[in-house]
C-alpha cells in the first residue's frame, strides 16, 4: 500500500529520465575519453572523510554547508569538492605516484547549501589536474587550455570563449601601486560580471584606495588587443609582475601553437577568480550564448596542493566542470538531444512457441556486438519499440523458422525486408 | 606545514592507486557494455534520500547500519542498496517508464558497519533489473542469466558456476510436510554453505520440525541430476509447488537454448537467498577456484517493487554484483592485470627551443585518437615514461626538425626507427 511517502528526490539533488541519463552519461564519457587522450589518469577517492581533512583548508561559507555527522567515534563529513580529497590523496600516496601526476578525477560532490534555481547540493564535478613534484613546469598551463579546448569541442560547444589571466601580474601591478592586499582587490574585482562598476568602486574604496588608484586598476583590467605587448610597455618595478608577464606571454604562445581559434580563446586581465589559492594563470570559460551561465570550466595555478597534510611541495595546475549545474541548464534551453531512449538497435520479437528461436537469434546478434532485445509477446512489442526509438524489429513465427527467412521492419520508414540470417546480421553490423 | 592528519581513508572505504584504478575502471566499462548489449537503461539516483524513505523496509540490522543526520529540517540519510532508491523512483516516474522497465544501476552504497576484513562501508553496486508494470514474463528470470553469464565471462571469468532455484518450488514442498513458515526455513537453509549441517538441523528444531521432516528437508534439497525429472515425480499436492516447478523447467530450458556451458550453470535446491522480498526464481553465483568469496552476483524475482510507494504492481527480477569487494578479494589473490599505468600510448619530448614542434605534433596525433603526452624536458623523460609503461616515445630537437623525420623509440625493446610523420601516425594508429 502506498504510504503518502514522498518520492520526489530532495530539493538541489537531480534525477533523470533514462533518455535524460543517457544524454547525461555521453557527456560525462566524452570527457572521460579526452581524459585518455591527453594521459590524465584516474583516480577515485571516497565521498566520505574524516571531518578534520574537509574542515582544515575551509572554513567560513564552505564549513556550514559541509554534511557532517557522527558515526561511533568518527566524525564524518562528504566531500564538498575533489581538490582537498585529492591534497590528501597525494600526500597519502607521495611515494608511490609517478610526477608530473596528470589526473582525471570526475565524482559526485556535497554541500547543503539552502535550495536555489541552478544550486545543486549533489553534483558531480569533473576535474582535471598535473601535479609536480618541487615543481611544474608552465608548460602545463597551456596543456590545460588545450584539454578544456578539446573538452568543449568534444562536447558539441562551437560559441564558447576560455579566458585566461596570470594572478602575478595583477598583484604585482596592484604591489607597483603600493596596495598591499591584491587578493582582497582580486576578490572584489571577482564580482566584474555580476555587480554594476559604482559598486565595485564603492568595495575597493573600502580598502582605502583612492580615485586615481581606481581609475588606473579600471585603466588596466581594461586593457583590449596586443595585451601582451601592452603589458610589457607599462613602466612598473615590481619582480612578480614581470615574472607573471612572461607566464602568461609564454601559455600564450602555446595556445597559438595549438591553433585554438581566437573566438574561443582571450586573455581577459578583468578576470579574478575568486579562490584564495591560485597563484598564477587562472581560467574561466563562458557559452557565448548564455553569459547568464557564468563561468562553465575554470581553474588554475596553485603553488602547493598538499601543504595542510604533508611537508613536501606539490605545485599544480587544474581545471573543472560542474556537470551537473551545465547539464541542467542546457536541458532547460532545450540545447541536450534527449531522443534516444536505449542502446537497443534491435528488438526480437518470438511469436508463441518460438521462445527459443527468439533466444537463440539474439543470443546470436549480440555475439556480434549489435545491442539487441528480445520480447517473447506480440502484444503491445511494437508499441514498445516505438516508445523506445528502436531502430528496427524483428517477429520470429512459424513463417519465418519455416522459410528461413526474417523479416526485419525499420520502424521509421515503415519498410520491411526479408532476409536470412546472415544478411540480417549484416545490415544490423552496418547500424550498429 | 604538515599537521599530522591522518592521510589514510578511513578504513571500510576503498582508495586505488591509478594503475589499480584503470583495473577497476575496466570491469565498471564492460559492465555497462553489456548493460548496453541488453538493451538495459541507465538510471542514477541521488546518493542522500530522505531518511523516511529508506527506512520504510529495512528495520533492524539494516537500519543500525544507515549513515543517518539531521540537516536543518531533514532527516538524511545515504542509500544502502540501490533497491530501495530504484523502488521509489519508479513509483515517482511510473507514467513517464516504460515497461517493461530494463534498468542498469551501477553506483556506490554505503553501510555503517563495523569494519572488517572484506567488509566495505562504501562499495559499488552493479545492479540490472527487468520490472513490469502489472506483470512480467517468466522469460525475463531466463534473461538475467544469460545477462550475468554474459558480463561474467566479460570480465574474465570461465571458472564460474550460476546457481538458481525457485522459492514457490521450496515454499510448496515446506507447505505439503505441514510446515508454515517458510521464510523462517529459507532463512535458517541459507547458512548451509557457512554452518555445519548439525546446526542447520538444530535451528530447524527449534522451528518445532520433527527429526522425520528434517530429514525429508535434507533429501529434497539434496536433490541431484534430471532435477527437473525428479521435481516431478514427487507426489504433492500443492498449487505453489506446481507452479514453482514449471518456473523451474521454464527457466532452466532457456538457458539451455542460450547454450550456457554447464560447467557455468545448474539448478541448486539447497539455494535459498536469505532476503524475504524474492518470491519465484533466485540467483547466485559462485567462483570455482575461490569459493571462500561466497556469491558473488545474486539476484532473483520479486512480486511488487514499490509496494510501499505506490498502490500499483511493480513485478520483477533482478540481480546485483558488488564490485568493490570482488575487485578487493581479486587484487588480494593476484588476480588483477595492473601493468597499465596510463592510458598513453607516446610520449613526445621537445626539446629547449622545440616547444612549439612538440606540441603541434601532440596535437596532430591527438586528432587521430592516439593517447598522447607531451613534455618540454629531456631530463627525466624516460624515466617517466618507463615507469608508466608508455610504449613509445619521440624526442624533437633540431635534427628532427631539419631532417623532417622523427625518431621512435619502442621502449619495451629499445628498437628506434626514424619515420616521417605520416609514418609515424600510421605506426601509431595501428597501436591504437
Amino acid at each position: 500500500m502506498g504510504n503518502n511517502i514522498n518520492t520526489q528526490p530532495m530539493p538541489g539533488f537531480m534525477e533523470l529520465l533514462p533518455n535524460q541519463q543517457i544524454a547525461f552519461n555521453k557527456m560525462l564519457d566524452k570527457i572521460n575519453e579526452v581524459y585518455k587522450l591527453y594521459g590524465f589518469r584516474p583516480i577515485e577517492t571516497p565521498i566520505l572523510e574524516r571531518a578534520e581533512v574537509l574542515l582544515t583548508k575551509s572554513g567560513g561559507e564552505t564549513e556550514k554547508q559541509i554534511y557532517q555527522f557522527q558515526k561511533g567515534d568518527n566524525n564524518i563529513a562528504m566531500r564538498f569538492d575533489l581538490t582537498v580529497p585529492l591534497a590528501r590523496y597525494v600526500a597519502q600516496y607521495q611515494n608511490d605516484l609517478v610526477f608530473p601526476f596528470k589526473i582525471g578525477n570526475i565524482g559526485k560532490v556535497y554541500r547543503g547549501e539552502k535550495p536555489q534555481a541552478g544550486r545543486f547540493r549533489e553534483f558531480y564535478q569533473c576535474d582535471a589536474d598535473i601535479i609536480g613534484r618541487d615543481e611544474l613546469d608552465i608548460s602545463f598551463d597551456a596543456e590545460i587550455i588545450s584539454l578544456m579546448y578539446t573538452i568543449l569541442t568534444g562536447l558539441g560547444f562551437d560559441k564558447f570563449k576560455i579566458k585566461i589571466n596570470n594572478r602575478k601580474v595583477m598583484s604585482g601591478f596592484f604591489q607597483s601601486l603600493d596596495m598591499d592586499s591584491p587578493a582582497d582587490i582580486l576578490r572584489i574585482l571577482d564580482k566584474l560580471d555580476r555587480l554594476k562598476r559604482e559598486d565595485i568602486v564603492f568595495e575597493l574604496k573600502e580598502l582605502k584606495i583612492d580615485d586615481e588608484k581606481i581609475d588606473k586598476i579600471f585603466e588596466f583590467i581594461e586593457t583590449k588587443d596586443d595585451i601582451i605587448e601592452k603589458l610589457k610597455e607599462f613602466d612598473i618595478q615590481n619582480e612578480i609582475y614581470w615574472q607573471g608577464v612572461e607566464e602568461l606571454e609564454y601559455v600564450d604562445n602555446r595556445v597559438k601553437d595549438l591553433s585554438i581559434d581566437e573566438e574561443n580563446y582571450e586573455i581577459d586581465l578583468g578576470l579574478s577568480r575568486g579562490l584564495d589559492y591560485y597563484t598564477g594563470t587562472v581560467y574561466e570559460t563562458f557559452l557565448t550564448d548564455y553569459p547568464e551561465f557564468g563561468s562553465i570550466y575554470s581553474g588554475g595555478r596553485y603553488d602547493n596542493l598538499s601543504s595542510y597534510y604533508t611537508d613536501n611541495r606539490f605545485p599544480g595546475v587544474g581545471c573543472s566542470i560542474g556537470l551537473t549545474r551545465l547539464f541542467d541548464c542546457l536541458l532547460k534551453e532545450n540545447q541536450i538531444d534527449t531522443t534516444q531512449q536505449t542502446s537497443t538497435n534491435v528488438l526480437i520479437v518470438g511469436m508463441e512457441g518460438f521462445d527459443t528461436y527468439a533466444l537463440e537469434l539474439g543470443n546470436r546478434l549480440r555475439g556480434f556486438g549489435i545491442n539487441t532485445e528480445v520480447l517473447f509477446q506480440l502484444k503491445g512489442s511494437f508499441k514498445y519499440a516505438d516508445r523506445l526509438n528502436i531502430p528496427y524489429v524483428v517477429v520470429i513465427g512459424e513463417d519465418e523458422i519455416e522459410s528461413s527467412k526474417y523479416t526485419l521492419k525499420e520502424m521509421a520508414s515503415g519498410e520491411q525486408v526479408m532476409l536470412e540470417q546472415e544478411e540480417l546480421i549484416a545490415k544490423l553490423r552496418g547500424n550498429i
